[in-house]
């Protein structure tokens, strides 16, 4: 192993049978922790050639079990965000990619950080249940042609003791690692088709679109030496998406997308996602598959397989029509604009933050989740407001409103100037 | 911990609460293995600064106890060599500079690789006790005006604990590194004025003079930093230093060089580490302190020096007058010249393999060493030689003779041309 660390510090490229040996001692607990890290810092340092990267990432994803979704057929298509605020496509652009044949079998994991993961979030829907067995896993997605539940078993135990020793070396900010990370657990998932929504801004870990781009174009890469068929789209996190931040005002938001009345960024982000995810598996033109994607929302399609799904699941579909309401959080605070002008811009880590204390999100993985609190948005960047008007409403429990409030209020700039604004697609790779 | 790691990571300059605070964990234990391999990999990679160098030596030197040799006076002297092939310099110049005026109160390591430490050597002298009090060390280094001892007490636990991380994570081979390692144990050892022999070439850890410079440069700037007194000899060591290599014939040729009867290149050697040791203490000119250096060796002083040190330390000294022999090791083997001509290079580093698997060296902590194995050499670099004749005879058990005779065969390269070679002293930096 030290000859391995000493050989990537000095520049060279490792071989195949170096990097197996590598991950497989990652695996078995063979390696210990601290040449773990001083390869890792070599890596981040040095840099990885594509070729290593792509053998890392095979390693990583063949370090445990590798769902086998050949019984589903070949549109089986997964899509992966490279996380944001506010960001609930996953049920949305399932439940329409589902309406349109494809078939969505998607395990997720947990969030760490501001909000809960697309699992936590479905757990808002009372009686669904994440945790189910491989074999109902399969036979919900040949039923309804979608699935959304947790993982299971042991899928890339590498990538969770190296994320767990990156976490505290300093060794997260290399675009090899990070795509290694990604698409280790994207191949061990099994979809032949990949869909990635790589997102930079404020509210995203990659700051710019430059770095977003750089980092989408290695996963692509990867992905297709896997054999996948990839589309990666650049998308703007400098403005939360959609209004509500937080796990059953998230969920409530998605249905209005699927319902026709969602919010235009969200629904536009979805649209493009969602008609990737179409073209990917059925081959066809940009124009076709967006009409088609518009066509399933108009027609009810898309929301009915979401309801299908979710009773499939155990869930109480009458949280999704409307004839039960989510519960309400203990409390609620309102913030208000100090000032007339402009939103020029809004921190969206803060808002995050914001959500996160409020007890929509984990700092620990031992942390329970409010699934009732978070964030409802009224204003957003490119929005004029006269004092006094309410900018957005926070919910959470008593002892943390307050605080959840101040951070929100502080995650917006107000100014004289209507700010410029980028698109929402930066780019699209394939 | 991980903001420390990511700021030297990026480019950053470690502040000394930094610094301290990372010495102070390795110290405690509250800094784990895997953070510490991380930083150091950053450290190796991005480099340090020369404060941060100095800061953090200082703070390894302070880890753990350090020595009050003030109540020696102003003329305590330390030597230390960097490592090499047959260098048993440390007893010779200590005697020598002892019978100028100098005091040299040195605590030397147990050594680790091809023959002992100087510790291993003077124990191959029947009664010597490197293991005395600090007491009795200082009472001896004032009697006599040296005193050669073994650590005691808790030198620079921190360059310990960093040491055994390095080892096993590709970390070694950085300069700032190695000169912290070696500079925070010569502070914590007390002396006045300092004297570094920093070798290159095939038998040694640099292996060009550039290197080597560069890491007595280092050295020498730290060393001046906190107060001490410094010149450093940049010494060839691309051939074995005398004739012997193994404890108990290394003592043996010391006291030839003692009594005047010694190789000339280990001769000129000690004669110029004395010499700088000399005109440290009393600030002379070159060719006064060279004069006086042959003057205590001609007269029998720096002999009877010797002879009261080891006397004082509970050794045999009718061992070092010539009235008892060494014991013999258990077998010996000659190796022959193949062809004639010039010995042309020798693989020092080859040759120090050849010594410990003698049974004259340790590769793990734990093992024992055979205090009568070793080479002595017949010829060397540069000598002419005819087939059949002898090249040198190897020391040790009967199992491992075979062995260590081939490796040491091995190490030697004939051709018809007499090599150039180039001086033993390369430059000296104060």
């Amino acid at each position: 192993m030290t000859d391995i660390i000493i050989k990537k510090r000095d520049g060279g490229e490792l071989s195949k049978e170096e990097i197996d040996f590598f991950v497989s001692g990652v695996t078995d607990g063979s390696v210990p922790d601290y040449q773990i890290s001083a390869l890792l810092m070599a890596m981040l340092l040095v840099g990885m050639s594509d070729r290593e990267t792509v053998l890392l990432t095979l390693a990583m994803a063949e370090s445990g079990d590798m769902l086998d979704l050949s019984s589903l057929g070949d549109k089986t298509v997964d899509k992966h965000s490279t996380g944001g605020v506010g960001d609930k496509t996953t049920p949305i652009v399932a439940s329409v990619a589902a309406a349109l044949g494809c078939t969505v079998a998607k395990m997720s994991g947990r969030g760490l950080g501001h909000t809960g993961g697309t699992t936590d979030k479905l757990e808002s829907i009372d009686g669904y249940r994440t945790d189910i067995t491989e074999e109902e896993f399969l036979r919900n997605a040949a039923e309804c042609g979608m699935c959304l539940a947790g993982h299971s078993g042991n899928l890339t135990p590498a990538d969770k003791r190296l994320y767990a020793i990156r976490d505290v070396t300093g060794t997260v900010e290399s675009i090899p690692l990070i795509a290694a990370s990604v698409m280790s657990k994207k191949l061990a998932a099994g979809a032949k088709h990949i869909v990635l929504d790589v997102k930079y801004g404020s509210g995203a870990f990659m700051k710019t679109p430059e770095s977003a781009e750089e980092l989408a174009k290695e996963m692509v890469k990867i992905g297709k030496s896997a054999g996948r068929k990839m589309t990666a789209l650049i998308t703007n996190m400098n403005i939360p998406l959609g209004f509500a931040v937080g796990n059953s005002l998230e969920i409530r938001e998605a249905v209005s997308v699927l319902k026709g009345e969602g919010p235009s960024d969200l629904t536009e982000l979805c649209t493009e996602l969602s008609a990737a995810m179409y073209r990917s598996c059925f081959d066809c033109g940009y124009d076709e598959a967006v009409n088609s994607v518009k066509e399933v929302i108009k027609n009810g399609r898309a929301f009915e397989t979401f309801v299908k799904a979710v009773k499939l699941q155990g869930g109480d579909v009458r949280l999704i029509t409307g004839e039960r309401d989510f519960p309400n959080s203990e409390s609620s605070r309102e913030i208000f604009a100090e000032s007339d002008g402009y939103i020029t811009s809004m921190d969206c880590e803060a808002v995050g933050r914001a959500a996160c204390i409020s007890g929509a999100g984990r700092e620990k993985k031992e942390d329970v989740i409010d699934l009732s609190s978070g964030i409802i948005l009224k204003k957003k960047t490119g929005d004029y407001v006269n004092q006094g008007e309410p900018l957005a409403t926070v919910y959470g429990s008593k002892n943390r409103i307050s605080e959840a409030a101040e951070t929100l209020f502080r995650a917006y700039k107000i100014g004289s100037e209507k700010p410029k604004q980028g698109p929402l697609i930066y780019k699209v790779i394939k």
